[in-house]
């Protein structure tokens, strides 16, 4: 029996589809399911003003904020500034968005809870407006 | 239903007990376990030199470089250099340790799985001449 490490050729970017972001938005994997470990990591950095479309995770997602300022909102609460070092519980089926506020890029990474193979469940995206009432 | 914040006043820093740890080890809270996630995360920094003890943990941990460069041993094999960006994954009863590189400060974010509330069983401390066999 060994460790797994994830080296750099492991841990592709990917852009965050536009279907699903609004904004520029890239995706870098850290960690994947596995047998054991029902959840994955990955960094998400956000360019200023951008976001994630409102979604739910089946099995809740934490995220901790590693290079600027996160906003983030919970359906029906107010918009939250979220700091550097600082983390967020999303419970399974709670609506929410995430992303950076409008001058500042964010980074945050993300450890996503998987069940039965799912970890997102995409909903609309944020519009102009709501993204603005702060 | 809200999601919950973990701003600094939960994230209390201590310091890595010397019955467990050899060096200057600083462990910060980053989430605790809840729930639905059997799992929590922590930034652990190790001074140049510094390293855990030889441990097991019963569901198995990640971890991610955030800074500096890591060593990480499994029982029987060599000592993995380990840079920033990279992880690591120690399934569920793999003898290991991990730690900084002789010459350079290392932190890295662990998520740590937790099985009937346990995360962790402690063996022998890594001695000098295990450590510079590299």
């Amino acid at each position: 029996m060994a460790h797994t490490t994830y080296k750099e050729d492991s841990q592709p970017t990917i852009d965050g589809p536009a279907e699903y972001f609004t904004g520029k938005v890239r995706v870098q994997s850290v960690f994947p399911t596995n047998e054991t470990a029902h959840y994955s990591s990955a960094y998400v950095t956000f360019e200023p003003g951008a976001r994630t479309a409102w979604h739910t995770h089946p099995a809740g997602q934490h995220f901790v904020v590693t290079d600027g300022i996160a906003w983030a909102q919970s359906w029906g609460g107010p918009i939250e500034v979220i700091n550097k070092g600082e983390a967020v519980w999303f419970p399974p089926g709670l609506k929410h968005w995430h992303g950076a506020s409008p001058d500042t890029a964010m980074t945050h990474l993300v450890v996503t809870g998987s069940l039965d193979g799912k970890s997102v469940d995409w909903l609309e995206k944020v519009s102009d407006t709501q993204y603005s009432d702060r």
